[in-house]
């Protein structure tokens, strides 16, 4: 839509080229920025300048931290002998979330998809396979998504450790807690069924 | 929630403080900010930047554009003698896209609301009735939107030009055009029935 503004139109379109911002939402962000005190639209893009500027991956798990080595890996109360695996840093911080885990994670920053041409070389399975070899790990929890490309990184990551002697588990899938089962579909259903456990 | 890196923490509030942005999508957000391309990042604050910094209020209509007068103000095919009268750009952008409003318009920014502290003085109205003291205005139709405060406003606005002798109209409020009457409130039913015309 020609809004009659050159500068309004680029921050929409940009806007809108992030994910989950549409076109209706972008225009309304773009409006907002543009009615916001300077001092806060430089808060706002010094903040964004900052932050991929600053944050990297740490050097052992690869998770997005500030400093050279994350938090949860220099920490020495946690128990560095489980290693959790999981596809991106918002799947390690649910997890921390619970605050019941006590072990340390890998992140992949993806999973295995040969629909999006994404392959073992594309996410940090090298670096998962270093650590097995120079720590002293006596388990790997593969916790990535229940996805196709969840499930196939999973059993590729599976085969790879086996030979190391190394155990490997999954974290269960089936129906979440307080879940109402007439709403969940029904491979998630079957997958509950599969893994029933004796009361 | 802690996310073990201080500048992702920030860029997340910071996002999570835009209108229609929750903590879910901002954090999506920001992880995807912080694996974009660094020109990508660079380009996205100046972008935002440059609007914040270029854009400003046409001198005639008060909508916001890059020039002194926004490109409708300075069109001569367009009928200078009828202002219609929107509370936003974007309300402004929404009649242009229509293609069939000849006339001009005039931006208020903002709806008169006793509930926001939003009085007359806080919208351009001051602007507004100094055009039709130096403009020839013929009409000035009121299309602030159909809520509360909008209809506030236009009876303000109504009551405000009509010792002027300059017509003023209101748009019609009724059931969308494709609208199940089944899914419409029913203060639009009513003010449909009410605005009914003769077939």
């Amino acid at each position: 839509m020609d809004l009659y503004s050159g500068h309004i139109n680029k921050l929409v379109e940009e806007l809108a080229s992030l994910p989950g911002i549409g076109g209706k939402s972008a225009q309304r962000l773009a409006f907002h920025i543009i009615n916001m005190p300077k001092d806060r639209v430089e808060r706002l893009t010094r903040t964004i300048s900052e932050a991929r500027e600053n944050v990297h991956y740490c050097k052992i798990c690869c998770t997005l931290t500030d400093d050279e080595v994350c938090p949860i890996c220099s920490n020495e109360k946690r128990d560095h002998h489980t290693i959790m695996v999981v596809e991106n840093t918002r799947d390690l911080a649910a997890y921390e979330k619970t605050g019941k885990y006590e072990g340390v994670y890998h992140v992949l920053h993806g999973a295995i998809s040969p629909m999006l041409g994404v392959g073992p070389g594309d996410i940090k399975l090298t670096e998962l396979m270093q650590r097995l070899q120079t720590e002293d790990i006596s388990e790997v929890i593969v916790a990535t998504n229940s996805s196709l490309e969840g499930e196939t990184t999973a059993m590729y990551i599976s085969k790879l450790i086996k030979p190391t002697g190394i155990k490997v588990t999954r974290i269960a899938s089936g129906v979440p807690v307080g879940g109402d089962l007439e709403y969940i579909d029904e491979v998630t259903l079957l997958r509950a069924l599969e893994g029933r456990t004796e009361l």
